[in-house]
């Protein structure tokens, strides 16, 4: 009998009409002789509703008692699927990250998954039970609820589908599929059928954000095919698998932008092997997730060294390169919070040549001025004013081909 | 250093500004030098919308699912109320019933505490933190969340301070005290200053709704003075202690109406011994709790047998006589559902003659007719037809001047 994991988000799950909805989506798949998972978010706004309630007693709430206080939002869409369930004549059983066994380490606010006990679902599932499952939330070892971070609902469903060795884990959300770059800013972004696990990766952490980067790490890891598709509409979404040979033809396969960025520069850096190191040993203390990193040599003595971060690790990121500012004699530090990052994504970048020249002449002829360049295997990225962001994608864009279906493009 | 613990109901935990009120208690009761420990409700009416919310998807909810479902709400309290003292700059964590192992039976929306892990809570109270732990709620021994039922924080706050050692429990409440019945029915109602357990327990089960009985009862067991007071006013309430000789003075302390019940008679049933045993052992498995008890005799071989149960149990109750109907040889069962029992309670009765007259005759020249009457040691208890009950109620208290102060009343 397969194992089937549906991950439910928090707009698929933001009223009793939708609950009933995802609840015959986990019939439909029971009935068809599959073992079924539903793993869901809090309802709609709940998430941002506590918060909320947490920011008006105290604006720098502890993350201990955040996690504490956010967890509980799916903990009661996971009940009340189980309740919807049971009135359609299905045996259900919610179950919370601590009923599962989901340890994770103790980082608050963003923990990271180290085991699942799976024992306790198979158990259910074999009870012929339709499980309900909790996301974003596990417990450290000492019983403490920690969470894994916005999104971090698609991470529990890959992870369980790998706990469970299911196969395929399906994604329900409000789109209908991943596109080329977001029709929000490019209105005629082509649908995706497919993606590889390393380009959704790319697309992911640079902004997509219709799926958690880490998700996807777990399906490329632990061999998920995660399907992501529309909660409303009954059709086939995106799969992201791994790469198989004709994923190559195609240059590049989507184009983000990502907005809420801030680059940290330090000026005249002493040369020196090691103090690379102790930044970002030093920053991975403050738990500041470093994206980009460029280095640049001024004279044998001295080197710049910038840095992009998320605008939410700003304040952590400043406060830590001030405290190691000296030990590195750095002279000057430089802060540019009005940025934004284009990149363009594609496995096939490896095998093609001119795919730099294509991006930058299209951001020329558009008369955006670009402040640095980084580039990765399946990725080339170029930091913009942030003014002209919209339009620089928008270049990219059309540059590449992403209005049109992988099929339809020209050679 | 002493252990304090409070009790937050749930109108005392409604908003942020109430929050704060009870988290500035708490910080008060710390700076004075004892451990301090919060349990807390659910805030205003959470539970409810809850309750709400699963209604809406499924009329007759798993109560599995309806505990796990509602448990959320006293998790959420908990961690506002330490993000709170946090920001007071005082050091606190917020524990589930999970997280402190609030051991109970499995019996869902009604589950009996077994056993808490104290040392835990000593744990963190010695490293002078206040520990603000949920409410209402446990779990049983394979981990399923459990809920006390209605009311159950109060039976937790108690219970914590027994295992504690702690010699007081502070009950904050919407209302500043325990009156000798509900003013909302009888306005002159007169506050008490103490009562004993066992008249609490009385009036409690009967319908008092300030107090939870099953915390009295713990109370009672573990040596626990409760002090019930008001959550918006600094000013003393009511103590709930150990009997003293001076409370043998007061015929009746208090007075109480009781509408939401059902009486079940059941006609000429078979007068053989064991059959009532059969009866109340086949509605205790159906989870129906019995109030009075009533038998007589039709003749040697028949008698009725006829006992209340509050409107929530009254179909799980019928539905459990009828299917013990044939093997007692009962020929019919009647069902009243507009009665009300009023009863009045006090330890002096033990020790005085005359109540029953006393109650009888208020309730004769009031012109209410009684349909039955059942006493216990302290207590005295009349059915009446419930559109009378507020009348019944009225008559009784003015006889027995609980419209006094105790010293204010003739001899």
């Amino acid at each position: 009998m397969a194992i089937i994991v549906q991950k439910f988000g928090g707009t698929s799950v933001a009223n009793a009409e939708k609950i009933r909805k995802a609840a015959q989506k986990a019939a439909k798949a029971h009935d068809q002789g599959n073992q079924v998972v539903i793993v869901a978010s809090a309802r709609g706004k709940q998430t941002d509703q506590l918060i909320a309630d947490a920011m008006e007693l105290n604006p720098n709430p502890p993350e201990r008692e955040l996690d504490q206080l956010v967890s509980t939002g799916e903990q009661q869409t996971v009940s009340l699927l189980a309740m919807a369930l049971e009135t359609m004549g299905y045996d259900a059983i919610s179950l919370t990250g601590a009923q599962i066994k989901m340890l994770t380490d103790g980082a608050y606010t963003k923990a990271r998954i180290e085991s699942i006990g799976a024992e306790e679902i198979h158990r259910y599932l074999d009870q012929g039970k339709i499980v309900a499952i909790a996301g974003f939330q596990g417990i450290d070892s000492k019983g403490n609820v920690t969470t894994l971070g916005r999104g971090g609902s698609d991470t529990t469903a890959v992870a369980i589908a790998a706990a469970l060795g299911a196969h395929q884990c399906e994604i329900y959300t409000d789109v209908d599929a991943i596109y080329t770059t977001d029709p929000r800013i490019f209105k005629p972004a082509a649908k995706l059928e497919e993606i590889s696990y390393d380009e959704m990766l790319e697309l992911a952490s640079l902004g997509a954000g219709v799926l958690h980067s880490r998700a996807v790490e777990f399906g490329k890891k632990y061999d998920v095919t995660i399907h992501l598709r529309s909660s409303t509409e009954d059709k086939p979404g995106t799969i992201i698998t791994h790469e198989v040979p004709k994923m190559e033809g195609v240059i590049v396969s989507g184009a983000t932008v990502q907005k809420d960025m801030a680059k940290i520069s330090m000026v005249n850096v002493d040369n020196k092997p090691g103090n690379a190191a102790k930044i970002f040993t030093h920053l991975a203390g403050a738990k500041v997730v470093v994206n980009d990193i460029v280095q640049t040599e001024v004279n044998p003595k001295k080197a710049n060294l910038s840095f992009t971060v998320s605008s939410a690790d700003l304040e952590s990121a400043k406060k830590a390169v001030n405290q190691i500012k000296e030990e590195i004699g750095c002279e000057d530090i430089f802060i540019r919070e009005d940025i934004a990052e284009i990149s363009a994504v594609g496995v096939g970048m490896r095998s093609h040549y001119g795919v730099a020249e294509k991006m930058f002449e299209a951001l020329a002829q558009n008369e955006i001025n670009i402040d640095s360049i980084t580039t990765s295997e399946i990725r080339m990225s170029c930091i913009v004013d942030e003014h002209q962001a919209d339009k620089a994608l928008e270049a990219v864009c059309y540059a590449f081909q992403l209005d049109k279906p992988v099929d339809a493009r020209t050679k």
